[in-house]
């Protein structure tokens, strides 16, 4: 739970990984003991607020573990977080395949956060989409927002495109306009951590300005995340939780103080980007485009469908 | 010059300053041997090319110690320098009264950069106008964009803000679009390194997606500079020729690498705000609102008109 708060791991598939993994850890410790088991799961979803991936992933797996007697439980809990495992590698390469319809030829591409191996059990979210670009010969060039504060972006996407061998640029994320204003940006494809059920989408903070900016370009603006992002418990925008994270995350880096002492921040973990400004929202069943509560609900529908086959 | 270059010295007025004190130094350094301090002055009008303060400082040092003879080159360069930086700081204090007018009440203010006494011989531009709300009992909270890459934000708005008791916050530069979305954000203020005869403002990168987020959300975005950045030999926005800095200012901070090795990266010093987003600019002489090509040539006009009185 330590790794997931101070976010060693991150990213909402990963999140739901990790989080199912965590519970059949907790049911081999507490031996099959239900209440032990039970606050455990609690801790453990409760670790992050805004990551839905997370509680949904935690709830799946202590209802495999539970529903097995006491001295299976463990082993319950183990096999269902390996299937979440496999599904989420799946849903990835299902997303790619849905999202690749919706990149041109040539697209000069920009995301912002990491969204690839490092976040899923696959080859993640938004990225999946532009590494099967990048493999179809589409992508002309991957701008990458280095995603301040913690710098996701410059640190590990800029790794995974370097990896891919695609051609990429980090800047800082207050340069994205720049490029806006150049023509040079043709698509915009992010991640998500929490979808409302009217279409609006939590993702790390500095999502939201880019929209507005592909908005007032007319640029489109692409939202990849798996089904499990999606919270018809959560109505609009405005329900969702977003996570106010320590100061010390702006005014320091690395440990070496950048603000003078003493100096507060504003500091959101997310912001909320409303379905209006949404070009399309790609998930592992299929494609909501506009985003609204009716195609959301779609979405949701298909994914209880696909389970049920 | 190195000073120029390494941003040790920056923010146009003080450009302005620097440079004129830099044409005294190199006339008493040549003796006032004028092939020497016109080549001296050429080297550092080029320094930077997008700060117009710069440029017009040096000339008009240039010409005020060619006009002497050789001997009294020295002393009329300097004498010519104070003038500018004593001018400088009459102008803050001018620009700070016109700007207070478009503050409101309990205001939240947004900043972008640096603007104050460290970029100034007086109180600043954009922060001589929060400074002025301050003391007027208007200001209810300072928003400090931190700035990337360099963080003048987070290094030097912050500083300045907390010397003055002001409330402030500091925040990653992706926050902003979070503030406007809460309806945080009553008034935007930003300085300009060079404005162009139909308005188009030339400031920190990242000032651009500032302007679309205010336009989008309807709140007030102000710019204020002094009339020495308003360049009417540069048309238009597209003329406005923009600094491109080293990559490692973005992959490296403070020589901690941020980046995978050989990351390339996108750093453009500044954007370009068109005069159709701004509310109004606010200048020493007076305030222009609309922003367009007539009321530019209109403070020009002024301007010109208070230096021949």
């Amino acid at each position: 739970m330590a790794a997931i708060q101070r976010l060693a791991v991150r990213g909402a598939p990963l999140l739901g990984v990790v989080g199912g993994y965590g519970v059949a850890l907790a049911a081999a410790r507490a031996g099959g003991h239900e209440p032990t088991l039970r606050a455990e799961a609690a801790r453990l979803a409760d670790a992050r607020p805004t990551a839905v991936n997370l509680g949904w992933a935690v709830r799946r797996v202590l209802a495999a573990a539970l529903a097995a007697p006491a001295g299976g439980r463990a082993a319950a809990a183990v096999a269902e977080a390996h299937a979440l495992a496999a599904q989420d590698a799946a849903a990835s390469a299902a997303m790619a395949t849905h999202g690749l319809a919706l990149v041109p030829e040539d697209a000069r591409v920009l995301t912002h956060c990491n969204t690839g191996r490092l976040v899923s059990a696959g080859a993640g979210t938004a990225f999946a989409v532009v590494d099967a670009a990048h493999r179809h010969g589409r992508l002309a060039h991957l701008w990458v927002d280095e995603t301040r504060p913690l710098l996701q972006g410059g640190r590990l996407t800029a790794y995974e495109a370097a990896g891919a061998g695609m051609p990429h640029s980090v800047l800082a994320d207050g340069a994205a306009g720049s490029l806006f204003a150049a023509g040079a940006v043709d698509l915009v494809v992010v991640g998500a951590d929490r979808i409302a059920a009217d279409g609006s989408v939590a993702n790390k903070v500095g999502t939201y300005p880019l929209a507005v900016l592909a908005h007032h370009h007319g640029v489109p603006f692409v939202v990849v995340a798996p089904t499990s992002t999606l919270d018809l418990a959560t109505a609009a925008g405005a329900d969702i939780v977003v996570e106010q994270r320590a100061a010390a995350e702006v005014t320091a880096y690395a440990g070496v103080p950048v603000c003078p002492a003493g100096s507060a921040a504003y500091n959101p973990a997310f912001d909320v980007t409303p379905p209006q400004l949404l070009t399309a929202l790609v998930t592992e069943v299929g494609v909501a485009q506009p985003v609204n509560h009716e195609s959301v609900a779609a979405l949701v529908a298909l994914s209880i469908a696909a389970c049920s086959r």
